[in-house]
C-alpha cells in the first residue's frame, strides 16, 4: 500500500488545499481591502500576493518546468520588502497572474512522472542531491504549501466578519 | 531511493522546522509583547500559544500515543474563539506546557516504526481508511506543519523590528 503515488497523493495535498484557500480568500476581497495592511505597519495584501505569485514562479525554474512567466515579480515582491517603496504592479494584472500560473502549474504538475517527483530541484547540486534526497521536487512542493498557510493566516486579517 | 524512510524524513521535516521556529518566536517574545492582539481586533498571541497546544496535544490520541496532556485547554483555546472570554491560563504555564508537549511528541515520534507512520490516524476509521490510505499519521504531522506555519505568520505581528 505505500508506494510512490501515495506519497505523492500525501505530498501534493497540502499544496492544492492551502493554494484553494488561498485563491478563494482572494477571490473573497475587494481590491480596497486587499491593498490595505494586513495590521498596522505590515505588508499589504497586495504585497502578499504579489509575494506569492513570485515565490510560486520560481517553483518553475526550480522543478525544471521551463521558463518563468514573471520573473520581474522578484524586485518588488521577493527581493526587497514593501517598505522598499518600489512600483507594484496593478491589483488587477496580479490577480490574472495568479490564476495564470496557477493552471500552468497544474497542467504541469499534472504531466509529471512519478520518478520526476523524487528527482532533485534545480537549487540543490547533483553531489548534495546523492546525500541528501529528501530534497527533491515533491519536498518543494511540501514547504511550499507551508509557506502559503504563513501569508494566508495574515491575509485572513482583512477579512470582515 | 525511494522509500519510506525517505518519505517520513521529509513528511517530518516540515513539522520540525516550523516548531522550532514557532518555538524560537515564542521565546524572542516577552509575556507583555504575547499578551498583546497580533493584529487590531485579532487573537492574541497568547491564545495563539494555547491554540497551538490544545492542537498538538490533540495528536496524541489522534495518533494512538496514549492520552492527552492537557484537554482542558481544549474549551478556552479551540472550542471557543478568544472573544468568548473563557478563563485563560497564565503565559508561564502555557509556555511550559509547550515545552513539555513538544518533548513528549519528538520522544513519541522517534520510537514509532516506519509502518506505524502510514498507518491509520483515530479520526478516519478503518473502513474508510482502507479506501484512502493517504489518511495516515504521516498526513496529519504534514497537515499540522501548515497549521504552525498560518499561526506563526501571526504571531510574527507581534515582533518588534
Amino acid at each position: 500500500m505505500v508506494n510512490e503515488q501515495l506519497f505523492i497523493k500525501m505530498g501534493l495535498e497540502g499544496w492544492n488545499g492551502y493554494l484553494k484557500r488561498a485563491g478563494d480568500l482572494f477571490n473573497s476581497l475587494t481590491d480596497e481591502q486587499l491593498a490595505q495592511e494586513t495590521a498596522p505597519g505590515k505588508n499589504t495584501g497586495t504585497y502578499l500576493l504579489g509575494h506569492l505569485i513570485a515565490v510560486h514562479d520560481r517553483m518553475i525554474e526550480l522543478m525544471f518546468l521551463g521558463e518563468r512567466l514573471y520573473p520581474e515579480l522578484d524586485e518588488p515582491y521577493l527581493k526587497n520588502p514593501e517598505s522598499a517603496g518600489l512600483a507594484k504592479l496593478d491589483i488587477p494584472t496580479l490577480r490574472g497572474y495568479w490564476n495564470t500560473l496557477n493552471e500552468k502549474l497544474a497542467a504541469d504538475f499534472a504531466n509529471m512522472k512519478p520518478e520526476d517527483w523524487f528527482a532533485r530541484h534545480s537549487a540543490v547540486s547533483e553531489e548534495d542531491f546523492a546525500k541528501e534526497p529528501h530534497r527533491n521536487r515533491l519536498n518543494l512542493v511540501m514547504n511550499r504549501a507551508s509557506h502559503i498557510a504563513w501569508h494566508y493566516g495574515q491575509v485572513l486579517y482583512l477579512k470582515v466578519k
